[in-house]
Protein backbone atom coordinates (compact mmCIF):
# COMPACT_ATOMS: atom_id res chain seq x y z
CA UNK A 1 0.00 0.00 0.00
CA UNK A 2 0.85 3.49 -0.32
CA UNK A 3 1.87 5.60 2.08
CA UNK A 4 0.63 8.30 4.37
CA UNK A 5 2.45 11.16 2.21
CA UNK A 6 1.42 9.80 -1.10
CA UNK A 7 -2.27 10.08 -0.01
CA UNK A 8 -2.10 13.81 0.08
CA UNK A 9 -1.21 13.66 -3.45
CA UNK A 10 -4.24 14.88 -5.09
CA UNK A 11 -3.73 13.49 -8.42
CA UNK A 12 -6.31 12.16 -11.55
CA UNK A 13 -3.55 10.55 -12.82
CA UNK A 14 -2.29 8.76 -9.83
CA UNK A 15 -5.76 7.97 -8.83
CA UNK A 16 -6.55 6.15 -11.92
CA UNK A 17 -3.20 4.14 -11.75
CA UNK A 18 -4.75 2.88 -8.34
CA UNK A 19 -7.40 1.64 -10.09
CA UNK A 20 -6.25 -0.15 -12.68
CA UNK A 21 -1.94 0.17 -12.52
CA UNK A 22 -1.01 -3.23 -11.49
CA UNK A 23 0.17 -4.85 -14.44
CA UNK A 24 -2.26 -7.81 -14.49
CA UNK A 25 -5.03 -5.71 -14.41
CA UNK A 26 -4.24 -3.65 -17.37
CA UNK A 27 -3.56 -6.85 -19.39
CA UNK A 28 -7.47 -7.70 -17.99
CA UNK A 29 -8.61 -4.56 -19.13
CA UNK A 30 -6.39 -4.63 -22.36
CA UNK A 31 -8.47 -8.56 -23.34
CA UNK A 32 -12.10 -7.08 -22.25
CA UNK A 33 -12.07 -3.98 -23.91
CA UNK A 34 -10.08 -4.82 -27.24
CA UNK A 35 -11.05 -8.39 -27.16
CA UNK A 36 -14.24 -8.13 -26.04
CA UNK A 37 -13.23 -11.63 -23.24
CA UNK A 38 -15.90 -11.67 -20.24
CA UNK A 39 -15.13 -15.35 -19.40
CA UNK A 40 -12.61 -16.83 -16.27
CA UNK A 41 -10.99 -19.13 -18.50
CA UNK A 42 -10.92 -16.54 -21.65
CA UNK A 43 -8.23 -14.40 -19.19
CA UNK A 44 -6.73 -17.10 -17.85
CA UNK A 45 -5.88 -18.87 -20.97
CA UNK A 46 -4.76 -15.57 -22.66
CA UNK A 47 -2.70 -14.54 -20.05
CA UNK A 48 -1.47 -17.69 -18.58
CA UNK A 49 -1.95 -16.25 -15.18
CA UNK A 50 -2.43 -18.23 -11.71
CA UNK A 51 -6.33 -18.84 -10.84
CA UNK A 52 -5.66 -17.43 -7.15
CA UNK A 53 -4.07 -13.75 -8.55
CA UNK A 54 -6.85 -13.76 -11.60
CA UNK A 55 -9.43 -14.07 -8.90
CA UNK A 56 -8.14 -11.24 -6.75
CA UNK A 57 -7.97 -8.91 -9.75
CA UNK A 58 -11.08 -9.54 -11.17
CA UNK A 59 -12.64 -9.00 -7.92
CA UNK A 60 -10.83 -5.72 -7.46
CA UNK A 61 -11.91 -4.28 -10.67
CA UNK A 62 -15.44 -5.29 -9.73
CA UNK A 63 -15.30 -3.96 -6.03
CA UNK A 64 -13.95 -0.18 -8.04
CA UNK A 65 -17.00 -0.93 -10.10
CA UNK A 66 -14.46 -1.29 -13.58
CA UNK A 67 -16.28 -4.90 -13.93
CA UNK A 68 -19.44 -6.34 -13.03
CA UNK A 69 -20.56 -9.88 -11.96
CA UNK A 70 -23.00 -11.21 -14.14
CA UNK A 71 -24.46 -14.42 -13.17
CA UNK A 72 -23.96 -17.20 -15.26
CA UNK A 73 -26.54 -19.77 -14.21
CA UNK A 74 -23.66 -22.38 -13.04
CA UNK A 75 -22.79 -21.97 -9.34
CA UNK A 76 -20.47 -19.80 -8.48
CA UNK A 77 -19.53 -18.86 -12.08
CA UNK A 78 -19.75 -15.30 -13.06
CA UNK A 79 -19.41 -13.14 -16.35
CA UNK A 80 -17.09 -10.21 -16.04
CA UNK A 81 -18.45 -7.60 -18.28
CA UNK A 82 -17.07 -3.65 -18.60
CA UNK A 83 -19.47 -1.29 -17.00
CA UNK A 84 -19.28 2.46 -18.68
CA UNK A 85 -17.07 3.40 -16.21
CA UNK A 86 -14.68 0.34 -16.78
CA UNK A 87 -15.01 0.95 -21.06
CA UNK A 88 -14.34 4.32 -20.35
CA UNK A 89 -10.48 3.50 -19.86
CA UNK A 90 -10.06 2.98 -23.91
CA UNK A 91 -8.41 6.30 -24.42
CA UNK A 92 -6.01 5.76 -21.45
CA UNK A 93 -4.86 2.69 -23.01
CA UNK A 94 -4.65 3.61 -26.44
CA UNK A 95 -2.37 6.73 -24.85
CA UNK A 96 0.14 3.92 -22.79
CA UNK A 97 0.17 2.00 -26.26
CA UNK A 98 1.03 5.13 -28.44
CA UNK A 99 3.60 5.88 -25.98
CA UNK A 100 5.01 2.46 -26.41
CA UNK A 101 4.76 1.76 -29.90
CA UNK A 102 6.55 5.03 -30.30
CA UNK A 103 9.75 4.68 -27.51
CA UNK A 104 9.66 1.25 -26.82
CA UNK A 105 8.57 -1.02 -29.54
CA UNK A 106 5.70 -1.46 -32.33
CA UNK A 107 3.72 -3.59 -29.88
CA UNK A 108 0.95 -6.54 -31.83
CA UNK A 109 -2.28 -3.94 -32.37
CA UNK A 110 -3.22 -1.09 -34.00
CA UNK A 111 -6.14 0.91 -33.39
CA UNK A 112 -8.96 1.52 -36.14
CA UNK A 113 -12.06 3.43 -37.10
CA UNK A 114 -15.05 0.49 -36.74
CA UNK A 115 -16.60 1.91 -40.15
CA UNK A 116 -13.56 2.23 -42.55
CA UNK A 117 -10.69 -0.22 -40.91
CA UNK A 118 -8.11 3.39 -41.01
CA UNK A 119 -6.15 3.43 -38.22
CA UNK A 120 -7.09 6.54 -35.68
CA UNK A 121 -5.45 9.48 -34.94
CA UNK A 122 -5.10 11.27 -31.46
CA UNK A 123 -5.58 15.12 -31.38
CA UNK A 124 -5.77 17.81 -29.19
CA UNK A 125 -8.68 20.19 -29.98
CA UNK A 126 -9.39 23.72 -28.89
CA UNK A 127 -12.80 24.61 -28.87
CA UNK A 128 -12.33 28.36 -28.75
CA UNK A 129 -9.59 28.48 -31.26
CA UNK A 130 -11.06 25.42 -33.22
CA UNK A 131 -7.97 23.80 -34.30
CA UNK A 132 -5.96 21.01 -33.29
CA UNK A 133 -3.19 21.54 -31.25
CA UNK A 134 0.15 20.25 -30.58
CA UNK A 135 1.61 18.54 -26.65
CA UNK A 136 3.77 21.08 -26.57
CA UNK A 137 1.27 23.42 -26.74
CA UNK A 138 -0.92 22.25 -23.50
CA UNK A 139 -0.51 23.46 -20.12
CA UNK A 140 -1.74 22.20 -17.05
CA UNK A 141 -3.18 24.88 -14.83
CA UNK A 142 -5.13 24.98 -11.53
CA UNK A 143 -8.76 23.99 -11.59
CA UNK A 144 -11.10 26.69 -10.90
CA UNK A 145 -13.24 24.75 -8.41
CA UNK A 146 -11.15 22.41 -7.21
CA UNK A 147 -12.57 21.49 -3.84
CA UNK A 148 -9.84 19.75 -1.87
CA UNK A 149 -10.62 16.60 -0.15
CA UNK A 150 -11.69 17.59 3.65
CA UNK B 1 9.94 -8.02 -10.87
CA UNK B 2 7.50 -9.52 -13.17
CA UNK B 3 7.36 -13.24 -14.15
CA UNK B 4 8.18 -14.79 -17.29
CA UNK B 5 4.73 -14.95 -18.25
CA UNK B 6 4.45 -11.73 -17.89
CA UNK B 7 7.15 -11.36 -20.16
CA UNK B 8 5.48 -13.22 -22.76
CA UNK B 9 2.79 -10.53 -23.11
CA UNK B 10 3.58 -8.32 -25.90
CA UNK B 11 1.64 -5.07 -24.85
CA UNK B 12 3.02 -1.66 -25.29
CA UNK B 13 0.61 -0.70 -23.11
CA UNK B 14 2.32 -2.55 -20.23
CA UNK B 15 5.54 -1.78 -21.52
CA UNK B 16 4.69 1.99 -20.78
CA UNK B 17 3.12 0.99 -17.11
CA UNK B 18 6.72 -1.08 -16.96
CA UNK B 19 8.70 2.16 -17.46
CA UNK B 20 6.59 4.95 -15.82
CA UNK B 21 3.75 3.31 -13.72
CA UNK B 22 5.54 3.09 -10.88
CA UNK B 23 3.50 5.28 -8.50
CA UNK B 24 6.19 7.85 -7.48
CA UNK B 25 7.27 7.92 -10.86
CA UNK B 26 4.48 8.99 -12.16
CA UNK B 27 4.20 11.66 -10.40
CA UNK B 28 7.47 12.94 -10.60
CA UNK B 29 6.92 12.95 -14.50
CA UNK B 30 3.97 14.70 -13.87
CA UNK B 31 6.05 17.50 -11.83
CA UNK B 32 8.60 17.56 -14.92
CA UNK B 33 5.82 17.90 -17.66
CA UNK B 34 3.35 20.23 -15.82
CA UNK B 35 5.24 22.12 -13.49
CA UNK B 36 8.74 22.60 -15.22
CA UNK B 37 10.32 20.80 -12.00
CA UNK B 38 13.88 20.35 -12.76
CA UNK B 39 15.90 20.19 -9.54
CA UNK B 40 15.71 17.26 -6.94
CA UNK B 41 14.64 19.73 -3.85
CA UNK B 42 12.14 20.72 -6.00
CA UNK B 43 10.88 17.26 -6.68
CA UNK B 44 11.61 16.54 -2.88
CA UNK B 45 9.38 19.23 -1.07
CA UNK B 46 6.69 18.99 -3.11
CA UNK B 47 6.36 15.05 -3.04
CA UNK B 48 7.68 14.82 0.66
CA UNK B 49 9.45 11.17 -0.90
CA UNK B 50 12.05 9.90 1.10
CA UNK B 51 15.03 11.28 -0.43
CA UNK B 52 16.46 7.60 -0.95
CA UNK B 53 13.29 6.45 -3.05
CA UNK B 54 13.38 9.85 -4.51
CA UNK B 55 17.19 9.03 -5.46
CA UNK B 56 16.26 6.05 -7.20
CA UNK B 57 13.12 6.70 -9.08
CA UNK B 58 15.69 9.65 -10.37
CA UNK B 59 18.16 7.45 -11.93
CA UNK B 60 15.80 4.54 -12.92
CA UNK B 61 14.11 7.60 -15.66
CA UNK B 62 17.67 8.76 -16.56
CA UNK B 63 18.47 5.37 -17.24
CA UNK B 64 15.35 4.85 -19.32
CA UNK B 65 15.93 7.77 -21.36
CA UNK B 66 13.30 9.70 -20.11
CA UNK B 67 14.90 12.27 -18.40
CA UNK B 68 18.56 13.20 -18.91
CA UNK B 69 20.57 14.93 -16.17
CA UNK B 70 22.85 17.38 -16.29
CA UNK B 71 25.65 18.45 -13.94
CA UNK B 72 25.01 21.82 -12.70
CA UNK B 73 28.29 22.33 -11.48
CA UNK B 74 27.81 21.55 -7.94
CA UNK B 75 29.74 18.43 -7.36
CA UNK B 76 27.46 15.57 -7.29
CA UNK B 77 24.26 17.63 -8.20
CA UNK B 78 22.19 17.17 -11.33
CA UNK B 79 19.40 19.06 -12.88
CA UNK B 80 16.82 16.21 -14.02
CA UNK B 81 15.92 17.31 -17.43
CA UNK B 82 12.81 15.42 -19.51
CA UNK B 83 14.02 13.80 -23.13
CA UNK B 84 11.81 14.29 -25.77
CA UNK B 85 11.38 10.61 -25.10
CA UNK B 86 9.81 11.70 -21.32
CA UNK B 87 7.89 14.98 -23.07
CA UNK B 88 5.95 13.11 -25.05
CA UNK B 89 4.16 11.31 -21.65
CA UNK B 90 2.08 14.07 -21.33
CA UNK B 91 -0.76 12.66 -23.88
CA UNK B 92 -0.38 9.54 -21.39
CA UNK B 93 -0.63 11.42 -18.75
CA UNK B 94 -3.94 13.40 -20.01
CA UNK B 95 -5.29 10.53 -20.29
CA UNK B 96 -4.84 9.58 -17.03
CA UNK B 97 -6.17 12.51 -15.28
CA UNK B 98 -9.30 12.51 -17.78
CA UNK B 99 -10.73 9.42 -16.90
CA UNK B 100 -9.92 10.13 -13.02
CA UNK B 101 -11.48 14.03 -13.64
CA UNK B 102 -14.92 11.67 -14.24
CA UNK B 103 -14.85 8.93 -12.56
CA UNK B 104 -12.87 9.19 -9.19
CA UNK B 105 -13.03 12.74 -8.53
CA UNK B 106 -12.19 16.16 -10.18
CA UNK B 107 -8.47 16.63 -9.50
CA UNK B 108 -6.66 19.71 -8.87
CA UNK B 109 -5.61 20.26 -12.81
CA UNK B 110 -6.98 21.21 -16.06
CA UNK B 111 -5.07 21.09 -19.52
CA UNK B 112 -5.54 24.29 -21.36
CA UNK B 113 -4.37 25.41 -24.99
CA UNK B 114 -1.02 27.91 -23.72
CA UNK B 115 -2.07 30.62 -26.31
CA UNK B 116 -6.02 31.16 -25.33
CA UNK B 117 -6.18 29.38 -21.60
CA UNK B 118 -9.17 27.32 -23.20
CA UNK B 119 -9.54 23.53 -21.47
CA UNK B 120 -8.66 20.95 -24.31
CA UNK B 121 -10.62 18.44 -25.51
CA UNK B 122 -9.03 14.93 -26.32
CA UNK B 123 -10.37 13.62 -29.52
CA UNK B 124 -9.89 10.75 -32.04
CA UNK B 125 -9.73 11.26 -35.64
CA UNK B 126 -9.81 9.74 -38.81
CA UNK B 127 -7.96 10.58 -41.45
CA UNK B 128 -9.74 8.81 -44.24
CA UNK B 129 -13.46 9.76 -43.22
CA UNK B 130 -12.07 13.04 -42.38
CA UNK B 131 -14.41 12.87 -38.96
CA UNK B 132 -14.18 12.71 -34.98
CA UNK B 133 -14.54 9.65 -33.73
CA UNK B 134 -16.11 8.19 -30.47
CA UNK B 135 -13.94 5.75 -28.82
CA UNK B 136 -16.64 3.32 -28.82
CA UNK B 137 -16.34 3.23 -32.62
CA UNK B 138 -12.72 2.19 -32.23
CA UNK B 139 -11.72 -1.20 -32.50
CA UNK B 140 -7.99 -3.05 -31.87
CA UNK B 141 -6.38 -4.76 -34.65
CA UNK B 142 -3.36 -7.05 -35.48
CA UNK B 143 -0.26 -4.71 -36.83
CA UNK B 144 0.13 -5.84 -40.46
CA UNK B 145 4.20 -5.51 -40.19
CA UNK B 146 4.27 -6.77 -36.47
CA UNK B 147 7.41 -8.28 -35.86
CA UNK B 148 7.61 -10.66 -32.41
CA UNK B 149 10.03 -10.61 -30.15
CA UNK B 150 13.01 -13.04 -31.44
Amino acid sequence: MLGRLYDTQECSAARTLELVGERWTLLILRDAIFRGYTRFSQFQQVLGVAPNILTKRLNALVDNGILRAVPTGRPDHHDYVLTEMGADLKPTLMALTAWGDRWVRPGPAIFVHDTCGTEIVQRFHCPQCDETVEHQDIRGEARPDFVPRG
